[in-house]
């Protein structure tokens, strides 16, 4: 048995499926590979379409991420849609035919982080194309994949299929703006113009932020800034940015998103953040450590709040994409076919104008 | 001094003003008053435009609302926006000429309820166009109207005079929100459709509650709750609401707002909440008692909670407005001279298609 | 498979075992019965002690307890220590002869009440001894019980069999504080001087309460209450109960739990609390529905909340409990054998000066 | 006027008073000055007993305290009780004779910080004994303080002079643990062993945090900890401290206060934090900033908060001690004639055995 109490048996493969599989630093083949069979509460998905997540260029780069470093090749991606292929013993939430979307993040739901509402805390998390757990765990830049049936949601049919596969990094973005609290009427920054801080940008607006505020270096990520999510934008260089974004924050940030992971940004982030303000760190720093005025968080009662995954806000992201509240439009970029998936990561790796790249079977 | 620490000695008037004085049921007078002059910490306000607000209605109605009983005639009216005409001593936050909105509830500052944010507990709070003090407090349905500096709030060049003196509704409809914590991703429930309920689901909706439910017997204001805020409307009278409500919630509102004052409807309420879910009481019930289901309010553990008025929201409100988050489309559905208050109040008591009337000063 | 995803096949009993069997209303035999066996992930327990709650009075009273009708005989009892007798497949958690103490409420672990913190209302919860599953699910007053192992808590050895046997109980009055939100510096009203009200002020004393007063009508039992809790204790038969209740909480109570059940009780913890506090209800209502003074809870901004077991509050008790935060002392006011469980049950059933009833394995 | 709305004309004096005035650097006197005087909404106190803090310490050993200069020789000292001389105009809350306690941050009451229950962040405060204002604010080391009457809490007769002096260090514990947000049932640790840190410690052990270790490197500290609050002490600059840190917390504390103030202790706070823990920062910085390592803050989930005084805990700390919830057997090392108050700076700056020194008006 497995962690989650399913058979971990593995069946003689008797077929193969076409997987994108990392070998090594910048090679990903498109190889044949034995195709996963279900077993009890688990199901077999063909996958529809996923999305390139900055984990999986990570990966894509240097062979590994952060500190997982994965113990044999393996198939990344972990933002998708599928359809359900088979269907393992005693699985009745889906049936086969069943258009999912799937949270990636598998959890035991009996330690202490999964009782209190905090399930990306559990350390027997089983992530979906993630080297954290050892061996790897294949995940969806492939034909097929399987996962716990419980981790399915279905797709209402009126959503189509891109925004289907943005629900996971849609369900990133609402974790952090739970964790700053509630940014209904906040004066909100984001710092940093990437996917998932405009995605973050995106939804703390549908969630009622009366401003929100973009800084972001790159020209054309401000002008995207603009166009898809913040009421403007800020360039952090700039000599009057400060003095800027405490005119724009009407005197300083209720709520500050920090989502560049460059370590001057967090520190300006605490700067332009009011008093008694919250800043969520959402964003993977280059080198881990940060020189921050500890003194000055202390006497303005600033919060800083790391984030991590998301808990259970994937089934309120489908709730809010399906009712339109939140919509996607303008954040993919491109859609590549899977077999060039070594096109599609260099792609999302190499291009600031670049947002969320999907790769799809046909 | 008063209660909020400002002299009333009330110098010799000097001058008269016309406003719409209140002399019992069904009689109100648009005729000549002294005007308020002003004293230290406050200003005197022309007033542009006033809203009529549903306690206004039942002081016209009746000549009282429910237990503040006026011990003299005097002005109603609360929701507003005027142009400073002239400051007392002390006062620096606004200048004359000045457009502003009015947070027409002054509370006392220092009391327990003032100092843990729940400003709208305090039991020394002065409420312009009340009765809830003795004698009771002139309000904004005349020419000119004196209140202390700091509950005035400057309007962007933007925002229109119409859409200003709905701050105050607006303000209701955060604070109820605010009670229920959060309705970002929920499935929401507003019972009555009137102008509280629309406003609520609106600002529900722009808080990003994933669905808003509008319940509502009168058929002309489920076609505007669906125009104005809701995804649909049901008929609380019909056959088969109860399992509407559960379709339309997917199993149950995780948070309803019974604005309708109905018993049947706050019953209704608590019967299509899922368990663990919100209901925020916001209608005034006719009768005060309603027969309510205790056990089963406990073993679903449902939590069922008052609100009144706003605390901090008026800001709040004033942002979500000026940034467009929320606006008022739709909701005012007349406007009447204020020398016509008399047919105003009637217009705004008297028909199912009214819900927002404002006044206006030529 | 049952629920929770453990095989339910019965293997053929071999071995049979003394158990306190319902067979309808105050008939409890004492019988051999199958000895039940383990499975994947299950544990047998050698029951040491088991405490009565209300609602095993009530089953023993009546045959039932409230909606829940037991389809056949059962053993009731979900208050208990005991040791690992054997363990199943695939338990690593336990160890056999190690002590501990049993959450009686395995939820499901991935439904989204279980994923948000409230596996309280998890509805695929299975109750020890308890008649909410069909067929009802037997329970620890018995030889032996089987339990998921992950149910199980290791009890440190200086805690008592008495004090591991209280944890259950602790955890209902922990969760209650918990809905309330925070007692710290609090004035906190229990309505009823039971168990569970006791247990309650206890609680609300060690968490920081500032003032605790209990109400109850027998003189008996708030004599009890000032032994073992309350700094005071109110007859809220006695004339001048409301005005003393003001006195005693400064005007007006913070939190409020009604444990007492009675509806008049209900009544009068509304009117003692003060303007924004929060009434808890615990005890279960006798009919169910009480008339509630509505737009009072509105205008003073009350929150009323039902509270339902325990979601993760048995390791909360247990270290409470273990570092002696908390204690026991005069709460298990008899201790019986198991063979005379009837007599147990008819002493916690009809005496006042009851607290807990224990019945011990010897 | 001044910022809290009351004339500050100072009448000409007609009478001096004793006071321990600041000169600089070391330089304490006792000398003549003049007496203050009453103005409306303000009453003259008697000191009777006042603590030294550590911001007067900082204040005595350097003659400024962070950023805070003095423009003028200034009376320190704001944890005191005081008998009320003279009342001013407009006061009706306290009488002449009755022993006070005293808040010693007077808040404006209506900015946004005041309004939403933070009005430690209230950007008009005037804090006793303080050059946070210019000119300085003169404090309680003398025979008479004038402070707003709204200011002052009545002390029960039961509570000694000892206890009421304490209750504004009490409240920046409390308000420390409140920025954690509860501790009811945690695994606490206190980083620093002074008289915050061990006060904290003993808040929070009367919270009902279920564990409180304290790390101090002073070995007579530790003794104190342990005789004081805590469940044990440990020393951070030993070997094994990481691991013994994490034993004692069963993997890792739920909430830690960081009140030492050294940079490493700071870093070792993170470290030894559970997944998803809370660490407040309430010990001053020497050099403001501290490398801390965000990427690893933000993947376990941490929360790292300042604190700053107190907002509304005063009324609470009295309601604790007076109840006997909390009380500060050992805390007072020493009570000294106020005449003495260099000798008591002296011994409270230079002493690690002494923790809160008292200074007395005979």
């Amino acid at each position: 048995m497995d962690r989650n109490g399913v058979s971990v048996l593995q069946p003689i493969a008797t077929e193969t499926m076409q997987a994108g599989v990392l070998h090594g630093s910048r090679d990903v083949r498109f190889e044949a590979i034995s195709r996963p069979t279900v077993a009890p509460g688990r199901v077999l998905l063909r996958v529809l379409r996923a999305g390139i997540c900055g984990s999986d260029i990570h990966y894509y780069l240097h062979g590994y991420c952060g500190r997982f470093v994965p113990t044999r090749p393996f198939v990344l991606g972990h933002e998708f849609v599928a359809t359900v292929a088979e269907i393992g013993d005693d699985v009745d939430s889906v049936f086969i035919g069943q258009r999912v979307a799937v949270n990636p993040a598998a959890s035991c739901g009996h330690c202490e982080p999964c009782r209190t509402g905090r399930a990306n805390l559990c350390d027997r998390v089983v992530m979906l194309g993630s080297a954290s757990t050892t061996p790897p765990t294949d995940g969806a830049f492939a034909e097929y994949v399987v996962v716990p049936a419980q981790q399915c949601f279905a797709v209402p049919e009126s959503m189509s299929d891109g925004d289907a596969a943005m629900l996971e990094p849609l369900s990133v973005a609402l974790h952090a703006i739970r964790r700053a609290g509630n940014v209904a009427g906040c004066r909100v920054l984001v710092s940093g113009g990437g996917p998932i801080g405009l995605l973050t940008a995106r939804a703390a607006r549908a969630l009622g932020a009366a401003r929100v505020v973009v800084s972001e270096p790159a020209e054309v990520r401000r002008k995207l800034a603009i166009e898809l999510a913040a009421d403007t934008a800020l360039d952090p260089r700039s000599d009057g940015f400060l003095q800027s974004a405490i005119v724009e924050s009407e005197g300083g940030f209720d709520v500050v998103f920090e989502a560049s992971g460059a370590a001057p940004a967090v520190r300006a982030c605490l700067e332009v953040a009011r008093r008694g303000a919250t800043i969520v760190q959402i964003g993977t720093i280059g080198g881990n450590e940060v020189a921050l005025p500890v003194n000055d968080l202390m006497v303005r009662e600033l919060s800083f709040l790391g984030t991590f995954r998301y808990a259970n806000e994937f089934a309120e992201a489908l709730r809010l994409v399906a009712s339109g509240r939140i919509n996607f439009e303008g954040f993919v970029t491109a859609t590549i076919p899977i077999e060039d998936l070594s096109l599609a990561l260099e792609c999302a790796a190499g291009n600031p104008e670049a947002l969320k790249v999907h790769v799809v079977n046909d």
